[in-house]
């Protein structure tokens, strides 16, 4: 435990590639297939299994879980309940996606419930987490209205009073666990302009619990450092969002796990 | 008013970028996530929101609703349904794709309904239009069978019976309110090879009408100018219609409003 | 019906791409987009109609059905077996892929109920074959733990017991009807990076099914031959699953039918 709890970026990384974790991906239907794509081409196993019948039973054979309540409808959220008590009776960690739960009555009700259920991570952009913390955010739809900085406390408040590290993602993403806090650098500004790719960065985050059920504050500063280097790599000779998501998914594949630590991608905040 | 109803295509894609409208797309499970990434690219902000327990709470904060049959359902319907009567409600325009509507007898029957519902604008391929005219069409599932030019008095019939604008895309696009009518030019014979694009269309439809809610006829047209200039971009230098795709995703963000008018883009009919 | 028994691949790729028969493929929601985009650029026609409402009306227009159980829910087990009654009805091929079927109690069931309704073919990985025909498999969600060469024999014992043909993909594919069997090389390392490949392969499967309903073996060795022949072009200069998945839809465009048979691709077990 102590040693995964200092592990760095870089070192969870290797474990991660190297073990190629199975994760239980509930996401929304625009996210699913580059989801996938994205735990793949990262190195890690995704599994989209939602339906009540079965998301229980295969949460406790998965290494974590992932809930995201993009496209919502009430069938699915039976579904995410049921999987979320399997990951926490077999001890595995989850993670919420709060999309634009703001939006209407029914996704804030879904949203409060499912974040009562206690999450280990939740990410948001930062309008998600300023209205999650019972805030005004300028968000309308899955798009975020407000900058990072103006969500850092939200997330420190939110973190403390759920218990879960909060990850606060945009162009320099905000991480704390209510003690710890860290800035990750990188990216590109073509990411907003490809659809689901924070859906995708949700199960990523995933991916890394999953090797370090442990050490959520850490495996989730790899996973938006590993989003952060690949992003980078892939804004080089980009010529839009089309060719963006391709180099990203090729960049990710790509990654060598030191370049992960380099310079000031992760600073503490 | 005056000026929404004679604003040129350059004028409402520089609108629509500069605006970002939230457009509601009720689509199909095949076309969510490139309708999303295509509304993204071409600058307009897309939200997935289907169910019936939220879908006409959002619709009164869209900018416009697009609804599409692809892969129907009954719970489906009945979001879309509540999600028309929201937009309705609030005075927003809302565009039917009414996709290989004719295939079974329960696909007619949902479609019947729809259009019942007096849609702002209607968008299909020829055979789509001339089968919901009431004609004998030779599509099958959701590829045209029929060529456009015969789809045209279809068009401007259906168009006087049911109050809404009608486009029929092809080769050559046609799109009629009853009064008048333009031709527009472009696009790519890899088109009909990369799915989900003619319903991508419907959804940025969507976005050029809520930036221009009472000149739907000039939007459409807008909206269908936007398709054929990326189109005839991307084809330059694609290899097939996986490359075609990326290209296309680029060319709709590298856009120059400038680009819709020039030339024979756009003829009256 | 001899000649058709006879058919080589070349010859039932250029009859696939010449009438562009039209599949309806039930499919999970990871993999619409993508195999709707592999069925049209290899030259078939897909359409994704799964509804109980018409699922079974649409199997009797289709030429031929597929069956994925990738994302399951209840809903959709209805559609599935109306479909599958419709085709059988009507005197259709349909293919069946038992996506990681082993992994709960609720997945075996409706895959060994499915298996009861006697496919024409069926797709799978080594570890769902393996499974499939009551042995232990490594594999745990939709990877294969397992490699080809172990599941021959289940694949055989399968097919003798169901009187269907079965097909096992991997690095190099198996495929046997019972009495005759082949193995077929190609395509790339980065393949099983990408999402949804093999469900699409299951949809093409399909697409050549539908142009030769009496020679299912030879049939599915053309569309493992399609895969493979396209899989081997678009690895050379790609730079990742990304790039990989785009040059594979441009060579699957592009193929040519004499292709398929050169060299080692298709030879006898």
């Amino acid at each position: 435990m102590t040693s995964q709890k200092t592990a760095g970026a870089a070192e969870l990384h290797a474990r991660m590639r190297q073990t190629a974790p199975l994760v239980q991906c509930i996401t929304n239907y625009v996210a699913m297939n580059v989801a996938a794509n994205v735990l793949l081409a990262a190195g890690a196993s995704p599994a989209m299994v939602h339906a009540e019948e079965e998301a229980g039973e295969f949460a406790r054979i998965a290494g974590a879980l992932t809930v995201n309540i993009g496209t919502l409808s009430p069938g699915w959220v039976g579904g995410m309940k049921t999987a979320i008590a399997g990951a926490m009776a077999a001890g595995r960690p989850w993670v919420l996606d709060p999309v634009a739960h703001f939006a209407t009555g029914y996704r804030r009700r879904v949203a409060a419930e499912l974040l009562a259920l206690r999450p280990t991570v939740v990410r948001g952009n930062a309008s998600e987490i300023i209205a999650l913390d019972g805030g005004v955010s300028a968000g309308q739809g899955a798009d975020a209205g407000d900058p990072v900085e103006q969500a850092e406390e939200a997330a420190r408040r939110l973190s403390r009073a759920h218990g879960a590290v909060v990850a606060v993602t945009g162009p320099v993403d905000f991480v704390t666990d209510g003690r710890r806090a860290a800035r990750i650098s990188g990216g590109s500004a073509l990411m907003p302009k490809v659809t689901a790719l924070g859906c995708s960065l949700t199960c990523l985050v995933g991916a890394f619990t999953a090797v370090a059920p442990d050490a959520p504050f850490e495996a989730t500063v790899a996973a938006l450092a590993t989003f952060a280097a690949a992003g980078e790599a892939a804004d080089q000779g980009a010529g839009g969002p089309g060719s963006f998501a391709v180099r990203f998914l090729d960049a990710l594949h790509g990654l060598d796990s030191q370049a992960l630590e380099v310079g000031e991608r992760i600073r503490p905040a």
